[in-house]
């Protein structure tokens, strides 16, 4: 299921007005559904341990992944971990032309590359030629933490506007070697810096896919703060092709934590939603340990359906009927609804196995 | 330390165009700070439970609580929580006039009611003749969950539409009958329904203040991103004057999300802001397990200061330089830097200590 909250005003979204960038046999930009990206955090040289982080990454719905290539060491495990990855890899390449190059002859997807730290735009061209040959993507990653020495140090300008002015000058730099294959991020840890660069980004480059995130944005309550904050904002501007939401934290709650954006937009939906009250003084059963485990057992259905898991009569009822199924509890036991109707009583021990037995049954999943 | 991310572009936001509400001695509404709010979920029958819980929530952050008055018996131990609370406290009441009025001269600093459950008019005016005479105030807390049934059954409208068109005619009321002492919330679970409806509110009704929250937002992860995301969108456009983050969890979740919540827009801030990185493999230290801890122990330093603990060369010094105390780390040690200065190279096991030691002599906290 797909949809977008914003398509029923009639606009053409930003999105949907970017050039479509195939990132292996991913498009992003031009109209393609938002992806998720996340980034391995096990060595590259010990590609067992990188692609077996792939494939949980994948399982929880990574559309992208990036593996940093830091050393010449790194290019025969990234050529395997390339080959038998089930979705694509991207290259993180930071300093050393010579990776970037030989990254994309080892099967890189992508490149993400700064060429604020590549060294001079000799160095640059040659990395754009080898990817264009390779046939493989570049992401260009301008970072607030690593600007380009020139542009850092121009006092009249904020740090969005440096950050723009890093992006465009790159852009126009690619475009200029006739190199349009390229994908944007230009990262800060402020959410107000990144929603303001972001905005200005799209009105003046509306042709370049965006990459959005917040980037060293802590660890996981912080970083999902900021990232559903300020990456939220943007994505319901209509801004925004692809994600990657940094956390301190292991790579898969990155992905969790995405689709939980995308799903709460109404952009794009993976699992099912729940709904599930704070839990008061008036509850009379243990909800918070119920809704975790329907949460956490929810992880593995695949199908967009709404599920309520209310814990009163206040708002309980009219929950559970408006889910597709739901449990509006009571005192030690629960009336369990499905489609809006009320189907029967079941006792607080057998409500969360009863709930997806009823799943199973009805919704086949 | 306040401060409004959008205050330099010149235009009063929405927020500070309302009435002030006084919650106990709370100010709410009419250019106060954004407050944050959660709700006990003991036993309001258990003065004692419920007293140290909102101490707890108080530590944490917590402006203003709200228990529940789900019966008769709960109103003497309700006055002596409103009596001994270092906060103002709410009552949370459904259904029963008589509670309400029970409550307001129990002591409460204002009543949480939905005027839609609590029958006919003749009865919600006696509450707040009572809210009056008591000096309290009134949150009318209409909700999707449990909407009045004239306005649930009308087909034309969208449920934003149904929601507003609520509210709207409960505020008329209860400023017919003379009482203005309101603040006004109108929750869903999901996030579009949730902006739509805050947007129109604060439209339609520009001198009422504002209460947000997205309601069965779910679980700790879901719950954090639904909120960050809908009140974060409308924080971010100048609507929203109070907030509580309804999560299934212990509220001292939804306290720190709220906190979380308000720091990454710059609207207001407690603790420090923690810039920790994502990890990649070019990290060589346990950075998420020193992030974490480090997090931990921001939680209890109460200054607006900004620290940075990052993995590596890349974007390492950029971040640690322009933070007011940062680490960027290398191979089993990091590089300590103080106001944009490098000052020492710390081994790894002493990093957190070291980082707290130069916390505690720089800005005394």
């Amino acid at each position: 299921m797909e949809q977008d909250v914003r398509k029923d005003r009639g606009a053409m979204l930003p999105r949907d007005l970017t050039r479509s960038v195939m990132v292996g046999d991913v498009a992003v930009g031009g109209g393609a559904p938002v992806t998720v990206q996340s980034m391995c955090n096990t060595k590259t040289a010990d590609a067992d341990a990188t692609l077996a982080q792939i494939v949980q990454l994948a399982d929880a719905g990574c559309d992208i992944i990036r593996a940093t290539v830091p050393n010449k060491e790194s290019l025969e495990p990234f050529a395997r971990i390339c080959e038998e990855s089930p979705i694509p890899v991207v290259a993180d390449i930071h300093f050393d032309y010579r990776l970037a190059m030989g990254a994309a002859a080892h099967g890189a997807a992508a490149l993400r590359t700064n060429p604020g730290n590549i060294g001079s735009f000799d160095k640059v061209y040659a990395v754009i030629d080898a990817a264009g040959e390779a046939g493989c993507a570049i992401r260009i990653g301008v970072n607030a933490g690593s600007l380009d020495l020139a542009v850092a140090e121009r006092a009249e300008l904020t740090l969005p506007e440096k950050l723009v002015a890093s992006s465009v000058s790159f852009v126009e730099h690619f475009e200029n070697r006739g190199f349009t294959n390229v994908v944007l991020s230009a990262k800060a840890h402020s959410v107000p810096v990144t929603i303001e660069t972001y905005r200005a980004l799209s009105r003046e480059l509306p042709q370049v896919p965006l990459h959005l995130g917040v980037t060293e944005a802590g660890t996981l309550r912080q970083g999902t703060v900021k990232n559903s904050v300020g990456v939220g904002i943007l994505l319901a501007e209509g801004i925004g092709n692809t994600i990657r939401l940094s956390l301190t934290a292991d790579p898969v709650e990155e992905v969790d934590v995405a689709w939980d954006l995308l799903s709460s937009l109404g952009i794009r939906r993976l699992h099912p939603e729940l709904v599930s009250c704070p839990t008061c003084g008036r509850t009379q059963v243990d909800l918070i340990s119920m809704a975790e485990e329907v949460s956490r057992r929810l992880s593995r259905v695949n199908a967009p359906i709404s599920v309520a898991v209310m814990g009163c009569v206040v708002n309980g009822p009219g929950e559970a009927r408006d889910a597709d199924i739901g449990i509006a509890c009571g005192k030690g036991q629960g009336l369990l609804f499905v489609g809006g109707e009320p189907l029967r009583k079941v006792r607080e021990e057998d409500m969360v196995d009863e709930l997806f037995a009823e799943i199973e049954a009805r919704f086949g999943v």
